[in-house]
């Protein structure tokens, strides 16, 4: 067997001591997979001194990422500090010099991502970053490689643990946003600030890389539609139950146009799909993504989001392929942009509306509504009434329309007199 | 950009002509992502001259199989005609010539995979088999590569389309085995003579290339304890609803043992699962692998198991890839059977058991029934006592055991004279 691959770890803590332990614990079968071992050469971290109990000697830490980085004896280089710097410049020096790189970056990626890629073709090394969307779940791979033969048409996932536990409570109990994030805070699956999961900003980075790989084209975060789960009332979920839906905060890239002016449109909601739909049944935080293609017909993949186990494991899967790629000499067999897709804007996508309106109870209501949607050319699937005097409520639920087109429905409709308010909005997705 | 790689094509049956119009209608795609055009070279088949409707010349059509394989101008051989020979030979052929393999093939590479890796393996060229296991699902890639940092304990599928839909329909109707089948056959889910299917030969022979992959690890489908569907009754299936569970064809392969003495069991036979896990929810012909993994946690791959276009997907998603790693010359860093593991008898399973019994309506009944448990030290999980006179039942639900144990208990209960039969006999999945 030739000599070890060395590895320098950027980053130690619960993912990178997770890599760690598994380094050490998984050497022999790692290093019979790989073709040689496995050796930790560095980790770069930011206070040294500090009590980690891992099995690897003290020397292994420093506080010089860049000088790690540029060692000699250095051939792979792993990512988990996150965050934008000095992540990226890390990573482009060690691209630089030829050293393929797995990160669990995802802010990363979504933001920078082709810099990081073209870095990669050009110096002829690896870029993988499975660990960056939907923790543990292979999925990158398999958009990137399995499906490469084939043309996707959709990638919808629930791709926020939080999130998803947080609607899965108030599916489950009938309880408030409000409260159901406290549940989830308390149980430790929402962070202190949550901002950046109930606001829609992780999904968004998430879908910006899944819509990147599947249609072979530069995607950033900023590129994608986002609304998050803050708004969604229990009526709104008791309303989808009503529909036999469930609610899901929803990640959905899709191709639209045709051959000749074809694009993509990347969005972050929450919607209502009908718990039929294999992504109906993604409870508690667990992860799925739901692949529309061509040939392959419907696929999905599932499993955990997030944590240190299941990242380092994606981050370990991705090291073994990098470092068997290195002995072969076929690095920098990456992802391509060379679809290069137009990015439209969230007017164009083609989608239905559930919309639900507090209105006067009397004559002439219905027809009043009904104009607006026919007026936008949008066609009316179901209408239900309920209640009267001051709790008399329309909900409507709309064939597939333009979310242009929805969106001027509902301006109009909350300038009605005989509309009081328009209570909820929410778009309706996974059927056909 | 460098000239194109030449494909042969082996068999033009249903995923060959899918295949074919695949390769002409995404030809400049699939140029694109492996950097220089495939082109189809030459299709061997059984007889010239029949109709086939392809976007292809003629002349490509020829009968010599061994001749189109020894060709020199050919790169890469696609097999699709499926059965141990003349496959193994034509594919052997191509291997020791140094030709990367693609084939749908799942009847050889659980017969015979060994001894096609190890061709590849001295050859130095890829022997990729994707579409060989439910269809068009990304598995053997994650199984074989994304998860190579991890370890693996269990995979739980629903490989088998056919019996899917048949028990989805038995759980949906009410109705029984026979009544649901003729259904299936109807509707052409299930072939004239449904033997490979109903009798679990073909979701074996799915779970010996499973097995091998997951644990580093020859088996073949002769090392697969097999059991089919045709014993299911209408009488399990309600048994299943009222305990929340349904009743799947399930192929598992788990490892078992310590380190000292690590082992895998690897069984297909009828099971009950809950409804809530997510193998419960795959319905009608769509099958799934549940994977259970130290770090990575519990994963789920879910997609159509059989169709041309799905299965022609696949080939074409391995296709790509093995002529990527052509090009860059890293072919041959395929599966690997390093671990070694004994496969054990089903014996040393450890599961649960369902049991229906129809008793004698009269004292000590239960006493005598407990005492067989005891007697092989199975302990009993609920038991209910239901009807009178000649209707009385026990059904009774085990904890974990061996199932040597559990056989011998239902071996006990047999020979008791308060027990007129023992009418099924199920075990019980999915639980911890």
């Amino acid at each position: 067997m030739a000599g070890p691959l060395r590895v320098a770890l950027l980053g130690c803590g619960t993912v990178g001591a997770e890599v760690v332990r598994l380094l050490h614990s998984s050497g022999d079968d790692l290093a019979a997979r790989v073709g040689v071992p496995l050796e930790l050469a560095g980790i770069a971290v930011r206070r040294l001194g500090k009590a980690r109990d891992l099995p690897v000697s003290d020397e292994l830490f420093t506080t010089d990422a860049a000088g790690l980085v540029a060692r000699d004896d250095i051939d792979l280089v792993i990512e988990v500090i996150g965050g934008l710097e000095p992540a990226r410049t890390l990573l482009l020096a060690a691209l630089a010099a030829g050293k393929s790189v797995v990160t669990a970056n995802k802010a990363l990626l979504a933001e920078d991502g082709a810099t990081l890629h073209a870095a990669a073709a050009k110096a002829g090394a690896d870029l993988y970053y499975e660990a960056s969307v939907a923790g543990a779940i292979p999925l990158l791979r398999p958009l990137r490689e399995s499906l490469a033969g084939d043309q996707i048409s959709r990638v919808t996932g629930i791709v926020n643990g939080t999130t998803n536990f947080v609607l899965t409570r108030m599916d489950e109990t009938g309880a408030g946003f409000a409260d159901a994030l406290d549940e989830a805070t308390a149980l430790g699956y929402a962070e202190a600030d949550p901002t950046a999961d109930i606001e829609g900003f992780d999904a968004a980075a998430k879908a910006a890389i899944l819509a990147g790989l599947a249609f072979h084209t530069r995607v950033t975060a900023g590129d994608v539609h986002r609304e998050g789960i803050t708004e969604v009332t229990a009526a709104d979920v008791a309303s989808a139950q009503a529909m036999g839906c469930v609610v899901k905060l929803l990640a959905i890239a899709e191709r639209c146009g045709d051959a000749a002016g074809a694009g993509i449109t990347v969005r972050v909601h929450p919607a209502m799909i009908p718990r039929t739909h294999p992504l109906g049944s993604v409870r508690e935080a667990y992860n799925a993504v739901f692949v529309e293609a061509a040939s392959a017909g419907r696929l999905m993949f599932y499993g955990p989001g997030a944590g240190g186990s299941p990242t380092a494991s994606a981050v370990l899967g991705d090291l073994v392929a990098v470092a068997r790629n290195t002995l072969s000499g076929a690095c920098g067999a990456g992802a391509s942009d060379y679809a290069d897709l137009r990015v439209r804007p969230m007017g164009e996508v083609v989608t239905r509306y559930h919309i639900s309106l507090d209105v006067a109870d009397k004559a002439g209501v219905l027809a009043a509504v009904a104009h607006a949607f026919a007026d936008q050319d949008v066609s009316i699937r179901t209408v239900r009434q309920e209640g009267h005097g001051n709790d008399a409520s329309l909900v409507v639920v709309t064939h597939a329309a333009t979310d242009a087109a929805l969106q001027a429905v509902v301006e109009q409709l909350r300038g009605l007199n005989s509309v009081r308010a328009v209570a909820s909005v929410m778009r309706v997705e996974g059927e056909t």
